[in-house]
């Protein structure tokens, strides 16, 4: 496939990467900084513009990567009339793309993308369109791309996205909250690289309720009261060890939320 | 080696099997639970008992593998007199072995462990004796059973304890709200497998602040509101957004807690 990709951050950039990397040719790169699209451009081996009106037309698929906030209004400037186009993010539905097109779709990464990543990671990928035609089309190039490819609708992105925020964003703040602490007390974060991966990993053959172990879910008092006591000068901590022991006991207690 | 294990759970399981998969022998296993300490053995082709008074007197070394709670008790029944003996918990003082023996320390795995794992993890051990000699052999016990190992006393391994409960029990209990909310709201919690491996081995070249991505620290206001009014059903979940929401905000406007 052809395609024109609108944005040169994370997720244009790391999109743009897997498309060639499986055989499609960008044909160009839009973005609103001269310098970022040049560099994504030569990186891809396609063109740039910096101007909506330079747009090349004959792409087969136009995907734009930009802030959630900045989808509406870059649609709006897009003079697409029947090219299909499709936007990337979890949390915005697929019919603010109206404006730029009668046919629209979602192609959506369920990823945690940086550019700097030396790897590409797996990456789901969860489509839509507003016409089965198209819905087909996305599927294909979805799966040229990727293992995991699923269709959901706006509603259904929207949850997705909301436990993807949780699971990812949330427990990488718990890592930051974690050096930060062992920073200022002297203690090597490193060391618990091997623990954190491995908690991650054993998702694929383990339920993470089963999965649960430390001092909460043993109801381990004497352990949380001298937690509790080292946490006295690091409020955030302190409030979320307290959070997080009482759902966990919750959990455990009842079965269920 | 010639080690006595002392305990049956998932922490002695794993060490055991760990110790015999290096060349060391398991000469015995204690448990309460014959069952219990019959299976271990049988599984370490070791002996095993459940009565203190038969302890084997001629191993190098005995583990105390029990729970927290139950070390001290253990200790007071232990007939070593001048044999090394350790514990393996992250929150208990080295100090409460002195009573089995004149020789005592401390061999911590820093690790989730669960006796179903299929494969053994990598697991960094931190160490401490009470005497030079005692903590040069444990080191080299240690640094034949792992690439990582650290000695740290009492209040450096409870530091890095309380560090250690915020990124694997913390950490999977997010995984496990966010399962059951895919399982209330009929997503699939599957696809958020690759996300969540990913944000844990990216540590190993990032670190989790410079890695932070999502709608908290974009300021993503849009977003974050039509979250929330997801989550209005999922009270736990609501709570969780609203605090790591303004926690991830609050490091990224000072750059420090």
């Amino acid at each position: 496939m052809r395609i024109g990709l609108i944005g040169t951050g994370n997720v244009a950039t790391i999109l743009g990467r897997k498309i060639t990397a499986a055989g499609h040719e960008v044909v160009q790169v839009y973005g609103r900084s001269a310098i970022h699209a040049q560099q994504l451009a030569a990186e891809l081996q396609a063109a740039y513009t910096t101007d909506m009106d330079h747009l090349d037309p004959h792409a087969d698929l136009y995907i734009i990567a930009v802030a959630d906030a900045a989808i509406a209004s870059v649609a709006a400037s897009l003079p697409l009339q029947d090219k299909l186009v499709v936007h990337t993010a979890g949390s915005v539905s697929k019919e603010v793309l109206k404006v730029a097109s009668t046919r629209y779709g979602i192609f959506y990464p369920l990823q945690s993308l940086r550019k700097e990543m030396e790897q590409l990671p797996d990456i789901p990928l969860l489509i839509d369109a507003n016409t089965p035609d198209d819905l087909a089309l996305l599927r294909d190039l979805a799966l040229s791309l990727s293992t995991q490819v699923g269709v959901a609708s706006d509603e259904q992105r929207l949850k997705l996205h909301v436990a993807a925020v949780m699971v990812s964003n949330f427990t990488n703040h718990l890592y930051t909250l974690a050096e930060r602490y062992c920073q200022a007390e002297g203690a090597d974060f490193s060391l618990l690289h091997p623990l954190i991966v491995q908690v991650a990993e054993r998702l694929q053959y383990m339920s993470p309720q089963d999965a649960q172990t430390g001092p909460a879910i043993r109801y381990d008092t004497p352990t949380i009261e001298k937690h509790m006591a080292l946490l006295e000068q690091h409020g955030e901590m302190k409030e979320l060890y307290a959070w997080f022991t009482k759902s966990i006991q919750k959990q455990a207690a009842s079965g269920e939320l």
